[in-house]
């Protein structure tokens, strides 16, 4: 062995050497300043990348291996600590860099607005798209305390900008009652509590779209995902989350990009949360990049 | 704002200034000098009420908002260390205080043991009230190691005093075979490992009672509720909790007054029990105080 | 009370003080070297003591009371650190000792590579029997990373010593494609993902014969047991597990010895995986001892 | 005991009810969004509450009992999350009337950018005053990635408000090359890695003069409070910061506000930051207050 | 190697199988029902055994081997929960018995309180003895809220019991203004802050004397033992208290029973505390039993 | 920026991106398979990087900063898990490709037996070299339980293999009787318990040499530095193994290579372990690379 070619352990387990010869490019977005209630998804993406050593290679579910799909992992996106504007930009700008090169986006968080800039990228290059929410809150709030741009506020900005009648939100247990009016009344589709049965249901209406899918680690309840900042007891196991995730790659649908944000590991000495994650992104990348 | 007046962040969200505009008083009883495994519940009340700054104000499951019920969160009583006896007379006549004020008793415990002196404090306005006890363990010996005052005693005490047929425990998997037993000849309604089901079976036979509700945290398997002194694998989901506190309150019966104890944070670094267990306070808030 | 006759608290709670009297050896096999991600084992046989401190000694679930069972807990194996040669070689010799004198031999892990030795013992004595082993990995490997004697190759040499046909596994989620590629075509039985509903319909098959039961605690999904070192998402739950362990308990086959495998107390600050651990072991000494 | 009078839990120990009887204002600022490594401290504030609980009331350094200094705890100012230039607005209007009423303001972080706006108030009404600072970083930065407002800006701020050669910094061990220049060339004072005796050196110089001074928790070493977000090696011991605050107390000058900051309780399990800063806050109490 | 003679890890390392052959006999006292603020004293006996593991058996400090001193761990004493009346006659018994047969008690706490007992023995077989204690608290209250029979009561008792001229307290930095004024004009003997230089001046004063000692593990500043119920910042280092131990060794004094109380190992994930407290019991086996 | 060129926070902080234009090689040794008491610094390199992000670039102790020297930070080599003597011979092959490039090695443990096959390969470049080792352990044992590969073994190794009176131990506080005997009348160089006064006043014996350095992170009292195998009381000050890094930088030696070892973070979670280690990484390549 060449001691300049060692087995690195900085990366997602099997990420590929160069970026070229990718059809994924992941890369974390190391943001927590807008969180309400405890902080430190910061360090999520790298505890995920951590964890995925112990991980198998192989997926007995999908009965594939991860020699099978090429996937670069870029590291994670400087974003300036505090400054949420300028860090929406870096990301909207960068995810624009990944599109221009027909490459897959596969996001780590970070807090859940994370997924706002990379959303905008994605709409300007599909904009016939859906969006598809996995998670225990609404995410609808116009504003938070008076910001527009906060964690609890990206879906609904989202719903604005494509059109609430393509946006798909499941598992959804928390939020304002103004949040689930605006489910009811706008348009879009909203599921509660729950997610595999629903997602069975609304697949069908989703054949032949593009799809971005958004997961936010906490709809797992606390048990299974502690390391998360806002924790909501009542949510569903990583059993019926592995399953959903199976569903999606199952269905009719293309994928055009993906997310899985929220975890926060301070708050989970057990680790679980990013092994049950990193695992979360084996089985994303074996079953939703065609 | 004015700075005398500024959130304190030191009661449960959204508790009210003055105990005359409420209809609820909620109060710690941080007492734990009788556990036989792991001590330290006596810390669970504070850190339910950090723990709310997480919730949300609004209840998307009882579409409810926390403004539609008055409270007042009056903080913990100065129980004695090591002095279960004297710890019990203050119990009973503060709860007195409150129901001679007309108020529901909100209790937050601290160990099961707390739940004998509000009883009798109970009893005495309601005679012909009924018991719902939401449990790991059976609570029903007659002493332990020698002491009556004990963890292990209170709903036996519970028994002899208002009579076992007025008693229904739910979810028990512990206890000592003289318990079981006891259960099984003394006329009590007693239901092993599950509380859903054999809760809806159970509520007609309770229609138009006044009842009084007890939620040990130990109900919860481990993985819900680690932060407790006598962890019990086997246990319910937080899930299956929720719904059991939905369906008492859809009950035709008359909640006259609760608690939920056990919760013993320093096991517990996720923070998870106390973050679920502030949510189950919340809906016991909006379902149960009519 | 005489001094030198304190109740220890030294061993597995309710365990005899002389071996002859007893039915049933514990003991600990604290190994750990050969792990591939977090090792830690080695102090999860002291800490299922421990644990056990917080125990009943009754089940509900079987009505049975652990004064019905006469065990001994004989401490740990002192295990030459990073010598896995040497480390199987010790454990075999003791456990032929155990069988020598017919006792029923109950293991505590360790890394799971601990059953392979255990199995060369017991095969010797029972040449006719089947091995059953739930768990989340598959442990049929060859070799790995070079090794033979590694912690994810004892089903494979089990395999290979008593035939595959008499192997039985449960709950496998994970391993390599080569593993799950011998599973189908050796002739064993592997059942994936649960364990419960493929245990009933296995069990039959099973009828009248000697058996080996292998537990391997990650078998559990890691909300249920994080304590481990190769934690797996999408796992069962603790009320599965008791289910199991009865369900083998009340078959028509004869257990002849059993462990219970991979607690690794230190990604646990809760300490529920010993707990639940402690109460499988109670649940075992009641239903398999006969 | 009355219901509506129990002693609550809810303040710092002793803390008086009517804010008017009082000499001292303590006030808490859960801020900590411009935090560049680990977030956390707005629990900060909570926890040195809950901790006083296992305080003595009675200092033996200093001969006083809490008694005998008058301070109302008036909880946390409801910062908005995310939003550096509001909170620090609302920092300094709250302070502001702090002083109107000619009460002590003694604050509790919370990340160090606070102190900035709480500086602003006290220069408008002590035009002449000295800050003391004790801390591991110079936090002497024009800006941190770009932003002015950071937790590594306060104190060049600071010194540009009042005047570099009003500044006294001890114990400083980290920061920019260009921190340490600006420390040598603007004027200001400050000694690098100790405490006790530099501060013995430069109280004469500080004789009759009104001082604000902050304490950054990170001062001590990461062995003596492992619960803050920036933790560097090689600091001081909790029996050299006493001394400090006993030296500052028993000086000959009129310290007119103070605030101890960055205590994250989610680093430490072990609680002992918030112990320690706790029983730091009682001295302070104690010997600052005249 | 036999297997009913397996190394048991069940015992502190090294102690001998038989009581009949040892000089001293270490037995564990689990009670924490008296602690005012975090309990959980009562797993430290087991926690110090399970750290013993990782210490070599040899002393660099005092050129001896554990093997050069007899000594028969006998486990904890069943003390009752919750009943501190109870289990404080349960010590005194227990430790009159090891008394009897001329073995020297050493006890590993729980809670401070335990030490009465056992003082309450040696007393009557040492009538002219001295004690020594070594603390952070000076533990001389006449009750705690009340009661008589509390953790902050038992230096007080001893002084009653013993006369306060012979007792030696030595880095008290906590208490009660009565406290420490009767430690003044009491007669006793009582050093601040300190362990080394003050007990180097006090050793001459108590040559030829027979002497109990007591440390509790608090003594240690919180970084140091981090896992106690009060720790109390300011305190002394380990190597300050292995300093002290060696000092008491070897004077001209005749230790005659010894105990380290107060490990609490709930808070702390380190396991520091109780490999801190196994070190200690280790130097004073080696250097205080001649 | 470029998407393909985003700051990865994957390495050590301020690596740089091509090994050819750098002077020194970092790379990780992530082995613990030989190891007594507590495993788990197979993941010390990983975090140390991680912790790197938390570091400032510049030095005040040295007023460097990090952009003065070129790093390349290799990753871990892909040691196989469970198999000491393969590990070892990648090892030291893996460190002769870097000498035979002409950089410095700088590694990272991983358990202290790495440090063994390093020496050899650096010995076979450097003949006339001296050995610095700074310890809580002698590590100068022959073999250890029948094992002559052993994390307590690479010391005496090393002896045998540059000559005793080229050794030069600092720190050592724990070892067997016949460590420390060899280490007298071998003609090697031990002092006990301190570092700083002990390597003052060997240096001068060193002038000229060629010097490899190795720190066990252990020498640390566990106070300041809790995530380690085997903890040791009565260690120094993480403020003195600062001290002594800078001195063996000042001194006049020709410093050829180092290694820092022994941190395991699962026992840690406040992470200040691997937050000191790589603060010493940053001073040692500041100070001893020249």
């Amino acid at each position: 062995m060449r001691f300049d070619e060692a087995y690195s352990g900085k990366v997602f387990i099997m990420s590929r050497p160069e970026v070229e010869d990718c059809d994924v490019v992941m890369y974390g977005m190391p943001m927590d300043w807008t969180v309400s209630f405890r902080p430190g998804s910061r360090f999520g993406p790298n505890r995920i990348r951590e964890a995925s050593l112990g991980l198998e290679e192989y997926s007995p579910y999908l009965d594939k291996h991860l020699e099978e799909v090429s996937y670069f992992d870029a590291g994670d996106i400087p974003l300036p600590f505090g400054n949420p504007a300028r860090s929406l930009d870096m990301i909207q700008d960068y995810v624009q860099q990944i599109l221009d090169k027909n490459k897959f986006p596969l996001g780590l968080g970070g807090e859940h607005l994370v997924t706002w800039p990379v959303l905008k990228a994605m709409y300007e290059k599909y904009p016939d798209m859906a969006f598809v929410h996995i998670d225990a809150h609404a995410d609808l709030r116009e504003e938070y305390e008076g910001e527009v741009l906060s964690h609890s506020t990206p879906v609904r900005k989202i719903c604005e900008l494509i059109g609430p009648e393509n946006v798909y939100s499941f598992g959804i247990r928390s939020g304002m009652r103004e949040e689930f009016e605006y489910a009811k009344t706008s348009g879009m589709h909203m599921d509660k509590y729950e997610v595999v049965e629903p997602l069975k249901k609304a697949l069908p209406s989703l054949e032949n779209r593009n799809v971005y899918v958004t997961i936010d680690i906490d709809v797992l309840d606390p048990a299974f995902a502690p390391g998360t900042g806002t924790a909501e007891a009542g949510g569903i196991t990583s059993k019926e989350l592995l399953e959903a995730i199976h569903l999606l790659g199952e269905a009719n649908i293309h994928i055009v990009g993906a997310d899985l944000v929220e975890v926060a590991p301070a708050y989970d000495p057990t680790e679980q949360t990013q092994i049950t994650a990193s695992k979360c992104i084996r089985e994303m990348l074996l079953g939703w990049v065609k």
